[in-house]
């Protein structure tokens, strides 16, 4: 058969596509729900066993971790948080950046700092804390974060966390990480060039528009509170993807007031608790874009949380193009997160 | 204690950690070696089995699929590759692009064209074919491209391969895919970019400096023959990230000729066969960067194949920037998969 009867014999496929465009960066998804799954399905994916291990982080100075850089202590005298460096760092501490070239290629010395945030109970996730210690958590990384910004060679800090073996967490133990960085990471310098491309455009600022929008149309909203509102984002790259963002225009996560803390404690944990309830404790990374510490100023940026639960795996179009492919629509998925909270 | 002592008490650490920088994109890359393993311990990760169900390529028609857009023939009569429309399609078919956008958003559907391309061995992937056969998956690989290229809303046609489940292959039986897309690619759009910005401040083109530069030093080198080199890129995203590129300039991919489609196969099918030998077949996928089919000229791109083992799990660090972290240093990598060839 040639190719111009195979054309001519193909019958029309009926199957639901569209292509988002992330209002901040510019960048594509597609929501295909041609294979589309209920969203209960989600919470049926396959289940790496977490090792049973023993947990280091349950005595951290008798299982060899360094010294703590901050502790937090309750009123019985326990320790309720603890920072520690990371034993395995992927930057190294106290290190002058230095230039390694090699023929046409310019590359340095890692510099910087890796640090590790634990929380005392090895069983509760940030899903099933308290907001008062959620609140904690984000003292923890503010106050870390004001220690590191004007290091030498620090000009980028990234605060994450994995929850699940799948999502890199290579310990159960709920630990979050800090790294400090000599350089601005490209995800930030996208968000930052979007920003500022439509703060010229349309004089008005986009992470204000978003929640703005969101917070009228309410139908991919999870969570909100006076300062935060937790939503699936209209271009989601995954299944279940959630922001949250503040209603103060505030580039700057390090600027979080002490009632600011406990709104966002409590918006991640709503989120995190919606996830966990919906989808049976799904593994998933979430983490803080905040504006880079290079002493220049970004006015038109917000800081903000993005959680990206592992609910598909990017494979080859994802890896090649930077273009993710869903299968669930994100009103879908804010509507079934939602109906967790209120079960 | 307090934070000034736990600063003074800190210990240096001498973990090596390396930031290279991607010399097309700008991007960076992490090689930190304190966590390293030895080449041959990335053989021993942890593999998800695949399904032992019915295999719907074995007899396309049979199993339902669509009628194949494309077939080619051995002498015997039998089928030797067949092309047919994905059954999930993530775009679809024949339709022209129409605006969908809602409030602040921009969105369009999804038009386009999505095509599995399938050799006939279930067993053998394309590590373990002939040259010749792989040749041929080039051949279906350009006329289905040329078919595209010019189709309306077709402005990017991405080709990829997965291959294992943990690479996204829902199905075991070896097969390619084709997205013809109506945006260009973000990853493109960044390579086009960098490989500008490089020719208007060196008057040279990036990816002929790179491959000049990895065939005379040799010591990223996997494979070469007169037309092609593989090699690890100075910045690996993974280990044994694996990148292969033409020696002669040409940003389109479809203007391969049929000595290179020869000569590109082998360099496939070599660097593919070094990790199945090396790493005992590990999931991967692989897929083509081309210059888009949009109408404009790229005069100072290079078409290319990139193949991106599973050798790490991405998570909340590589997530939120963009900069992944790598345990094995590409010399090394490249060092292995080429002893590989030799043995």
């Amino acid at each position: 058969m040639s190719l111009g009867e195979a054309e001519k014999n193909k019958k029309a496929v009926s199957y639901d596509s569209e292509l988002r465009q992330d209002i901040v960066t510019g960048d594509w998804v597609v929501i295909a729900t041609g294979r589309a799954k209920r969203p209960d399905e989600f919470a049926q994916f396959q289940r790496v066993a977490a090792d049973d291990a023993e947990d280091p982080f349950e005595n951290p100075e008798a299982s060899g971790q360094e010294q703590d850089i901050l502790i937090y202590r309750r009123a019985d005298g326990d320790w309720s948080l603890r920072v520690f460096p990371n034993k395995y760092p992927a930057f190294s501490r106290g290190r002058t950046a230095r230039e390694l070239s090699e023929g046409p290629y310019f590359a340095m010395t890692g510099a910087g700092y890796h640090e590790v945030i634990v929380t005392q109970d090895a069983r509760r996730s940030l899903a099933l804390l308290d907001v008062w210690e959620g609140a904690e958590v984000f003292d923890a990384y503010q106050e870390r974060y004001l220690a590191l910004m004007n290091k030498k060679s620090v000009n980028y800090i990234q605060i994450f966390h994995n929850h699940g073996k799948e999502a890199g967490a290579s310990l159960p133990h709920p630990h979050s990480q800090l790294m400090a960085i000599p350089v601005i990471s490209p995800y930030i310098a996208l968000e930052l060039t979007g920003a500022e491309r439509y703060y010229q455009s349309t004089k008005r600022k986009v992470y204000g528009m978003i929640t703005e929008y969101e917070s009228e149309t309410k139908k991919r909203v999870i969570f909100e509170n006076e300062h935060f509102i937790a939503f699936c984002p209209f271009a989601s790259r995954a299944a279940f993807e959630i922001w949250i963002v503040g209603k103060r225009a505030n580039p700057y996560f390090e600027r979080i007031t002490d009632e600011e803390k406990f709104a966002v404690a409590e918006a991640l944990q709503r989120s995190l608790y919606s996830l966990y309830q919906g989808l049976n404790d799904p593994p998933y990374n979430f983490y803080i874009h905040t504006a880079p510490c290079d002493g220049k100023d970004y006015p038109h940026y917000q800081w903000h949380i993005e959680i990206l639960p592992h609910t598909a795996t990017w494979a080859g179009f994802e890896l090649s193009t930077g273009i993710e492919v869903s299968t669930l629509q994100p009103e879908a998925a804010a509507e079934y997160l939602r109906s967790q909270l209120n079960s």
